[in-house]
């Protein structure tokens, strides 16, 4: 069963998040949706969002979306990811959004975009592999 | 002939550096350092460094390795890259260490690095494409 | 318009993919489908198709699905790409599908799939970056 | 203790490197070299070296030099790998050398180049993450 409350909660301890303005939009099983602000505190040099930026909150998406899979007792680290950014993000308000695309008992794979509200164009693609961490306590 | 005013200038541009408390250490041809310190702004949900936080700052640290190798007219935009997150960054602070491993007319490819500030472990690693933009204005 | 012949040509003259036995299924503008069929010659030390086989024609099939959008002129080359292998790849035919996501004037996108020949189940994602190569004479 | 001999038992089972006239160079612990001639049957359109072919062999090298590092009762596996091609591979013989730079019980991280037999001039870069496979029986 999907525990959505534990998504928050780890959301809320990760302070990136908090700094830079970014919000969870959205909890579903295999899927998680993070929207950001543009203000010039998560700009690059042209008034953009910066790639880092960008990078933070898809990351932060696929991993929860990993997390909305694995079992009670375990936490999601970032493996690995790569990322095409596609078009300059120079606009006002960003969704990222992260979704399973197969989950094993170890490693899960994560897809993730940054789209723009409507959802009709894609700003960059990720491709990223999540670990699950048992017996956390 | 290498312009480090025009790296720092563009440096000082990206809000998001500002936000996340990043500084310039060093700039050398093909070469670029940038170090933050932990604290709640950038960390994760147990209190490290964010996976988004570090590549922040080493996608920083590649563009302007890249950028000190570009044309002055250029500018830089990440294409993609991909991080390896091999240790959890549980430090005090880290150095992202960017360098140009081949650079084209068009493409620059860097790799970063995430290390301590004694550089005696690493703990992420990227591998960027980087596109010279000319004729910025 | 979509030019398939050009298609054809370079790919009757990538001699790797007649060593692996691949073969062209399907040209359309922006989607370039080959199969394989597993043998001993494409297989890794269990008998399964070897990663390197499946990068290899995934990538064409990336690479052609990048050229079938460039300018008659044109050549295409990989800049680099990002594959995960999801599952053993422990199927007697795969089919590698790659597609354009995003086509700029200098660099195209894509991403790519291996697939069985029902296309129910995803062996592996790749994503690609494609570099158009001008006045290739 | 370093077990060459697994290493070359499971390469000698991997069929694809016998069509790609792939040969083990050298193995040591955490390092293997894998070379390769050019000649039609690993070529591209060019008649230089598939990108396929090259990140066959340097994929094969991180896996062995992770496998060196790995328990005797264990496997390797490709989780995934990103390759840049950083110069069009128009040479007579190319080495693959691979490397890990992060061991952990289940994860190794490898590094791997293409380079020419003097090592020179580097083709290629490789980051890929090895999974180890345990009781393989």
């Amino acid at each position: 069963m999907l525990n959505k409350q534990r998504i928050i909660d780890s959301f809320n301890k990760q302070g990136l998040m908090k700094t830079l303005g970014a919000e969870l939009v959205s909890i579903e099983e295999g899927k998680v949706s993070i929207s950001c602000e543009l203000s010039e505190k998560v700009s690059q040099q042209n008034g953009f969002f910066h790639a880092g930026a960008l990078t933070s909150i898809v990351d932060s998406a696929c991993g929860y979306a990993g997390l909305s899979v694995m079992p009670d007792n375990a936490d999601v680290l970032s493996v690995e990811f790569k990322i095409n950014l596609m078009k300059p993000a120079n606009i006002e308000k960003v969704i990222a959004i992260g979704k399973v695309v197969q989950a094993g008992k170890t490693l899960v794979i994560c897809e993730g975009i940054i789209t723009d509200p409507k959802e009709e164009k894609i700003y960059a693609k990720m491709m990223a592999t999540m670990i699950c961490v048992r017996d956390k306590n």
